[in-house]
């Protein structure tokens, strides 16, 4: 069961350039992207309805796409509007169409009804293309259910053991309990470590007289986007008390969308406002990012593979779990009323 | 769900060399094939009696199988002639035999009821070892359930789309309605194009003076083999009505046999009657269909990957697709009677 | 179904170094092995009980080991001695420990009801670890139920066929009819072929002035594990009257342990008492086993294809599957007397 009405990220922008068509999959349907002449995104469902080939597979013809298996044409509204030896074709004849999003780097999909669609819904995520911030586009395949990372995300004492010398610190830094608080769709996390040592990624960039005071304030919301005020100032320049001097501050911006209900697309960008002219700089913090997301999809993959060997395995819940317990529980109440409003909808029928 | 009272193509006769054995998995069960002495070919279950070895990694004594797991011996009508340790064998011990014939280079199989084998039900291929013919051995092995190839063999509009550069030609071909016959186990198609350009590898062994008129004719019967009478001749020359000058004549020749339910073994070749003491163009026409197929794999593969991640995926019948829809009518009509046939069989139990 | 009440062999002892940790599926629970200070084996559920992960991917602490993914530590015992942000550790909260036995190199566990573990029931295999004795440790991992090797290790009739040039000797061997006595836990297989070949392997390491007598003594008992006792001394000294003159013996130990239902592991070695200061003699004896047991797996691996293949088919017992008839005759009784057991014991709750 995958959450339905939702704004999914379904790609950056450059993976869509003009001209292209881009396939992917995602909550399970074949999806095929382009761009219209005008720049516009357009996304099909990538299944011809005539046998079910992929269209992606086929030939742009101006802002229609022909598919390749037969030569049926349709336009970028998904209505077919040729078919081979075929003079008049039914207008039920069409491939399904979604609302999309161009925003901030990111292409948003709207998997459900179209008519719930609102593109006001959308997080911000400004600090992808603000020109007061710089950041490297990412993105992972992951074999695991989405909500395995989820968890992930929603619990940073994990940090000091599975990134002790990427993003991780010192192990008191898993002591430390954030405060949860539930937000209408989801949670926010706020966590203060007073009197640390920077972590290795940031002392790669930056000095630091000392010990720092270091912040993770993130927004994790439906149907998985994690949007993070992040960084760390020198202990003692009242950080906490919300004056940022000397700080390194970031924006991470990160947002999962399932490809099906056991592999996930994992996007993410964790955007900096200092030495926004060095390149090296914001090439060391993508990197230090990216490792330690290798290093989460290590640990995460190994706990899927023990979760399929044998289903019948209960996690216990601990203290820490707290905001990934609320925001899978927001999770299922979303389930549960799209559930019922289909239900409604086969009943009335 | 696959038809068992017809002969399927098991194997090229050239793939059952003397002194090997050959095993091919057929219709789900495996199957090895030997010759005899005098050049017969024999077809038992590949599989001993015993613990379900297969007899291929056995041993040849003489017209016998042993098989090399326990040495238990089995002569060509597989009876169990020799077990270790054991004077007597009950002559119930036995693996299964089928009814092969051998014709035309292929060798064909009886999956079903032995008493209903009746080898004149096999479709004449005389052109594949005819020596006013010339043609080169063909053989793909599909990943997909054998009626998505059908669907491909029945449909020719998809000629100028897949395969542009190959068999196709322009597109207009595709805008020819053939005419559809229903034949008694199957579909005969007639599919002219006057006035047209030549493929190109039409083009390729042949020089055109100019537009040409083009012809495929072709019975397409159970289980799934196609007999086809194609070519083209000088438009003007009168093809259409029956004179064949300055042509270029084949009989295309292909069956289907499914290997499984999801995977398909291809057999083809296709017989020319020109040039016919020309081996490049005999090499030349048999690498056009290769290619050509393996562009129909190419999109036949990723059409089996959509359909496979979403089972309630409807196709939507077009115009052009009336063949194969009377097609696959024709053996879910074979499919219903076998069953009836079974049902009853078991009810006088 | 696999059986839990029983001793099962995990691993060799050296696959356990000190410091390490060692990762291994058995009955399709994940299991990680280390060693106490002290050199004591422990045996883990290799799955921390928070989210799963596992602990093998963690980190030894003293005697402890410290899930790397959120810092939980357990001690030897499986209790959850420190979690990160929490002062109070429920005491139900903690990893499931196995009962294991470090003996003549083999470290043996149990899967079952720990009250019911007695280590008395561990079959004698000392020849692994006596002065007296040479051998190699072997160890193959096969992708097919436990069954079909049991059934393999059962009928000795297969030697001359998998093996006739390692093993196996020449067919007549096949034609013996083995002594089959029932044990409580097992069976007993005695098998005497009288002036016979001396099989490749023996001829390799040791003079044999003509025909030799040869026998296979071995009882076979739960779970899967085979202790032999067999050799061959020159025809005529009175081998099988008991006097065991100029003979090469050895003292096979075999264990069988089902990783999942449908893969095992094998772990066997083939100690010799005689050029026991020879160390190319226990190389050459320890590789004859080996290539002969990857011949074994070629035939079996294929069974198994068949198998699976078609799920309808029935074997059919010969006279030579008489022992391997009874042994798994015991494996059903054992499997029922546990289900019985589980279902009391629900029934009482």
């Amino acid at each position: 069961m995958l959450i339905e009405n939702t704004w999914y990220v379904a790609a950056w922008s450059h993976e869509v350039p003009d001209g292209a068509m881009f396939p992917r999959v995602i909550t399970g349907l074949p999806i095929v992207m382009y761009r219209k002449a005008d720049g516009e995104i357009v996304a099909l469902e990538d299944r011809c309805c005539h046998r079910g080939a992929p269209l992606s597979l086929g030939r742009r013809e101006g802002d229609c796409v022909r598919c390749m298996y037969h030569g049926l044409k349709f336009d970028s509204a998904g209505t077919c509007v040729e078919a081979p030896a075929q003079q008049r074709i039914p207008p039920r004849v069409k491939v399904r169409t979604f609302p999309v999003v161009e925003r901030h780097r990111w292409i948003w999909i709207w998997m459900g009804d179209p008519a719930l669609a609102n593109p006001d819904a959308i997080p911000d995520t400004h600090w992808l293309d603000d020109p007061a911030w710089r950041s490297l586009p990412g993105y992972i395949h992951y074999g695991v259910n989405y909500l395995l990372i989820c968890d992930n995300l929603l619990d940073f004492s994990h940090l000091p053991f599975v990134h002790p010398t990427t993003l991780g610190g010192s192990e008191d830094y898993a002591t430390v309990q954030p405060k949860i608080e539930r937000l209408d769709n989801g949670v926010r996390v706020t966590r203060w470590t007073i009197n640390t040592d920077a972590p290795r990624y940031a002392a790669a960039v930056k000095e630091w007289p000392g010990k720092v005071d270091r912040w993770n304030i993130y927004d994790f919301t439906l149907p998985a986007v994690l949007c993070m005020d992040s960084g760390m100032a020198p202990t003692g320049t009242g950080a906490p008390e919300g004056t940022r001097v000397n700080a390194a501050e970031f924006r991470g911006c990160q947002a999962l969308t399932p490809e099906t209900e056991n592999s996930t697309h994992y996007f993410f960008s964790h955007p900096h406002n200092f030495a926004i002219d060095q390149p090296e700089v914001t090439r060391s913090i993508h990197q230090s990012v990216v490792d330690a997301f290798d290093e989460d999809r290590e640990i995460i993959t190994a706990q899927q593979k023990n979760l399929a060997l044998d289903p019948t395995f209960r996690m216990t819940a601990f203290g820490i779990d707290s905001a990934l317990s609320q925001f899978r529980w927001v999770v299922d109440r979303q389930l549960a009323e799209e559930r019922e409003a289909r239900q409604q909808l086969t009943g009335e029928r």
